[in-house]
């Protein structure tokens, strides 16, 4: 089913304590638009770049089935660019550049053809932005996955509120989900944010894996443990294209269909931090994928009998 | 199958967020045994109080069917006792006293009753008096698990590391497993304190559930997302008591198993923290003990099918 991605498309530079990377590809939407693109032939990019943008890299996402009918090009103007620098642990990092560019106006115009998708992931932006793009919607959407960030709940929390209570599923991590609810308790903090709008609620906590709430029930998908987390830069945009890509794919939005689809948002969360940026989810194969959810299955399910005391 | 168990009966005062209380027991051993207790008959203690711990307690862990012919009461001196108080996130506390007392001397004496165990379960003491229990033991127990803390690590770390190399199991917390091995990766830590001798790693982490390795192999079992956590204190204890227990109970220590048993040690520890001490494990009923078990399961439990692209 159709699936209309929403986000940054942007340059990065990344410094980790395993090296440091020139100007590279990086955004939201890229990370989302390459994971997605795994599962639904459908996807479609709302986004806006400068001139600066190389043609290649769009290129690149046509070749992946990305359709990029809605990505501008601004003449005369710079794209998106973030610089930052993890420290050792890679579960914190420095800003040390943000330059909004083109992001700073983004008037997100969704062409005709787009305008109706069955599954909308509204990327990391200003709730402002993500708003509009719902409201210029021909239709309703059978689901609307957004991810935000803390930095929009200290700065225009109301405008975040009104998007949130727009959307269907949530995905935010445990500290924004502490934030946003005022309650440390997960379980207490994921019964205010659902009471703001959303069914379905996906706390991220990185290397500690993902919770997903709806109504009563939850379910807990594990991170895979890994040799070496070498750039954690796209890690919750890749989960969110794994997450929603999946669901578009086998166009089922009950909770047990979610369930897997974190699983397979969670497999390409382990690939991304791989290696630098989106190079690892470039070019990853079907067998690959499928080798990497059988081990996450293997990592956490097990055959319970329960036992009489004696 | 018989269970040796080993390590400190005391008494605690806990301040958390919720309250405080006065004097409770408490003590790694305490914990063990009454967790295991819900999963197997033959229980038998070894550890030392002094003439201040009260009888009734005692009473209390027999009518458990807990063995106390290895309690040692000394006359005229008095039980270990800890105090400590809960930062407001519960991941981490300020011990206010520890007094040693009866522990400053401890020499474990077996039962002869008791000297073969089938299983055998170090809580938390002095490496020095860990080994003497396997030492004074008549047979090589078929498993052996060891639990320690990073106190021993930075006081003293060769006697720790000779008792390590002693054991079949080996439960640490994810910081203590990266000071012991120097790694921050937990797939590399573990490999490497593997390689002092232990075949199993369990690696707890708290709210963030467990790892279990063995060989190339890795569990992930997740804590139960909680309400509230009242009380830590006793929380590892209990999970190793109920680990401990279940694999004596059903008498198969493979990997397979061990991944069942850890779900009912998740089981037993979520239980602990909801209460002050051992309030909450006193007195549970084995249709709570399932009905929980089968909350773990649905938490983390998903029929996977793996999608062609297309």
């Amino acid at each position: 089913m159709s699936l209309l991605v929403i986000g940054s498309v942007a340059f990065d530079a990344i410094e980790t304590p395993f090296g440091k990377t020139d100007k590279i590809i990086g955004g939201a939407a890229t990370y989302i638009s390459i994971s997605s693109s795994y599962f639904s032939k459908e996807v479609a990019l709302v986004a806006v770049v400068g001139e600066d943008f190389p043609q290649s890299k769009i290129d690149f996402l046509n070749s992946k089935g990305v359709d990029t009918t809605g990505l501008q090009i601004k003449e005369g103007e710079k794209s998106f660019f973030w610089s930052g620098r993890y420290h050792n642990d890679m579960n914190s990092r420095d800003t040390l550049v943000t330059e909004l560019n083109v992001l700073e106006n983004f008037d997100p115009i969704i062409p005709q053809e787009h305008s109706s998708p069955e599954f909308v992931m509204l990327g990391n932006l200003t709730p402002q932005v993500q708003q509009t793009v719902l409201n210029r919607l021909s239709n309703k959407p059978r689901l609307v996955v957004m991810d935000t960030m803390n930095f929009w709940m200290d700065i225009a929390l109301e405008d975040l509120k009104k998007t949130i209570s727009m959307v269907d599923v949530l995905t935010i991590n445990d500290e924004e989900a502490r934030q946003l609810s005022g309650e440390y308790s997960l379980i207490k903090a994921s019964r205010k944010i659902m009471a703001m709008g959303p069914k379905f609620l996906i706390i991220k906590k990185g290397e500690h894996g993902a919770l997903l709430f709806h109504q009563d029930e939850v379910f807990f998908a594990p991170a895979l443990p890994l040799e070496e987390v070498f750039d954690p830069t796209g890690a919750g945009d890749t989960f969110a294209g794994g997450f929603i890509g999946y669901l578009a794919k086998t166009e089922d939005v009950s909770f047990e269909n979610m369930k897997r689809a974190i699983i397979y948002g969670s497999v390409m969360a382990s690939f991304c931090v791989e290696k630098f940026g989106t190079e690892r989810i470039e070019n990853l194969t079907q067998a690959e994928i499928d080798a990497r959810a059988a081990q996450f299955m293997a990592l956490s399910q097990v055959d319970l009998k329960i036992v009489e005391r004696g």
